[in-house]
């Protein structure tokens, strides 16, 4: 059988990052390409607890069918806390919970994008939307990352540009890959242009909760007067990503549309998780948990950075982070990435090369992503180690 | 803002049958309009054992992310079991875990569809699926079911008319909403025609396992010497719909393009619930637990169809099933079926409308579809009895 694909993944490849955690598994190498959060941040025994409660005390509610909507009480909590914490969501705005904030994306996309629509997006960003974007055969358009987010004159340059442009994809916090946070000025200018150019704004946010150091900026989405901003909450970094629950706030009319969407792509997100997500949030002290996260990621991202500071410079510079779980570091203009990356790999470290993050394969970078959260100091010392030697020859 | 959506979803409505739930919610209303399992039919014992096991000696694995494949562990004992218990897969094909079969529908949809391709399916037919392939613009054409399946030269006619066919979607067993099973010679030429003008099939067998009486037929996909067949399997109604894993046995070629599909939708399923269900699978008499089901839906299947045969013949008929969640009833030609719904939910009884699982909307129905898993004894009697004094009033 010679088998006729759509035209829309004729072209989709396998994400480069997950290319990469092949070499990863082999033992011998140390994979500094992940991005999972450190197994001492997963609040296992309160999840044990909870789990076995539920399973005494009403089993059937965490193993019949539910609602695409996602868990009535999970919902009004959400809502409520996202209010309060973050003025975040109004009465105008409705919450869908989803398998993971990946699924945010999957279905923003489909409900909104018809093929040829252009997505901006910070220039690098996360695969995995990218991937989700180009899914639907949009076209990217990336505007460059700065220090403190977006370069606001390349992006009011492609809103101008981009007739068919339909959303913004920005994530503010500790930007993946790059660990920019955007600056409060800034993400009041996207939403202005956002507004004048009348175009929505995905603003994802898995690790907002993270930051260790400087101060809290508020939500792009808490501007959202307009009803344009889709936001994108998630658990995978606070309590567990394995359970995939995530959540969007997001006006009332694109909820609408990204529910039906998603009764036809998983009928609902897994019940259990939703119920044990709601059990932690409500009965346990989130805001002591997120503290000890934030512990936890404070004092491995100084002892990694103080091992960058060490061995990598000054062939390889890095951008110093406040929370997240990623550093971006810059190679010299005349090294060769792609050959520097497969070397480190040769060499037992694996890295991921930036330009698996870019809009367009013509956009150079010369820079790859370190993830601090997922290896063991002694991994972390030993891969760094590998690279600084690999720096001091370059 | 005045939102502008995407041309796929324009026309998308929230399922028929989600509507009707919201009168079902009415405490006071009999549901005969769902389609979950029996609460009695859920392992809850066992998963709580399996869980608290998972939770004291490994919740890292549970809790962390996993791959989007599936775990690895359970792909493996599923291949094996397809295999050996229904020759199913070979070594042409490969297997993807996914949320629920449900999502199979939207991966292989995404995969294969062009906007305005065709997609060959049953009518009736279970409008979740329905409603997926209308999502991507398909054009459903729907084959005339009879008693021992479709009729196979409409379905012909239908191959030979539509060239822009891509796939036939079929429940051989216990259908969806009729209850029909396909006679063995059927699946054959079903396969055989497939085969004769190239289009690929999707096997949809979530009922298979809930036989309580006559033999177990071979599945379509156990014929599939030619790679055309994607069969979907589900643990939603043998296990737990609320962890929603279901699996696809499939070409190695079209499982490629679903993993890539799968990683941007939401990178993969629960592992958690994969962990459970892979520990009740291999560390539990798995058949036995089948036996159970089969024993708890003979019985709650012949209490409902006696009822049938005493409340709403001659002027309500239905198939009787020899397996399966739902019963297909027929009114009068004379009749207004819409009419007859809406007024049995004045009169406290939900049904759901037939034309919900039309292909398309100009398909005429007279007939309506009963479900007896969910509702208990007592409101099985009731529910029937109200449907039998409106019957006897036609």
């Amino acid at each position: 059988m010679d088998y006729v694909f759509s035209d829309r993944v004729q072209t989709l490849k396998p994400s480069a990052i997950r290319e990469i955690f092949k070499y990863a598994a082999d033992p011998t190498v140390v994979s500094l390409s992940a991005g999972n959060p450190s197994p001492e941040a997963f609040p296992a025994k309160e999840i044990a607890e909870i789990s076995a409660r539920i399973m005494s005390e009403d089993p059937i509610a965490a193993l019949q069918y539910s609602v695409t909507e996602g868990y009535a009480p999970l919902r009004r909590f959400l809502t409520d806390y996202m209010k309060e914490k973050h003025s975040v969501g109004s009465e105008s705005d409705d919450i869908l919970i989803t398998s993971g904030a990946q699924q945010i994306m999957d279905l923003a996309s489909k409900a909104i994008l018809n093929e040829g629509d252009a997505v901006i997006c910070e220039n690098p960003s996360f695969i995995g939307s990218l991937n989700t974007f180009r899914s639907y055969n949009a076209r990217l358009v990336g505007v460059p990352i700065e220090g403190d987010g977006m370069n606001i004159a390349a992006l009011e340059e492609a809103l101008k540009k981009e007739k068919r442009a339909k959303f913004i994809y920005t994530i503010p916090n500790f930007q993946n890959p790059s660990g920019v946070t955007m600056s409060r000025e800034k993400r009041r200018a996207v939403y202005d242009l956002a507004v004048k150019y009348g175009v929505l704004i995905i603003e994802d946010n898995p690790y907002g909760d993270l930051r260790f150091a400087g101060e809290f900026l508020p939500c792009i989405k808490s501007f959202d007067t307009e009803g344009i901003v889709i936001y994108a909450g998630s658990f995978s970094k606070v309590i567990s990503p394995g359970m995939r629950v995530g959540y969007t706030i997001a006006p009332k009319e694109i909820i609408q549309k990204m529910v039906v969407c998603k009764q036809g792509q998983d009928v609902h997100t897994n019940i259990w998780s939703q119920l044990v997500c709601h059990e932690f949030l409500t009965k346990y002290d989130f805001d002591a948990h997120l503290q000890r996260l934030r512990e936890i990621y404070r004092k491995k991202a100084a002892y990694t950075m103080d091992l960058m500071d060490e061995h990598l410079t000054p062939n390889i510079t890095y951008r110093r982070i406040d929370g997240g779980l990623f550093l971006w570091c810059d190679l010299p203009e005349r090294v060769d990435m792609q050959q520097f990356c497969m070397d480190a790999v040769k060499n037992k470290v694996c890295v991921v090369p930036g330009s698996a993050f870019m809009a367009n394969p013509e956009d150079r970078t010369n820079s790859f992503r370190i993830n601090y959260s997922t290896p063991t100091d002694e991994q972390l010392k030993k891969g760094i180690e590998i690279l600084g030697k690999m720096a001091k020859e370059l």
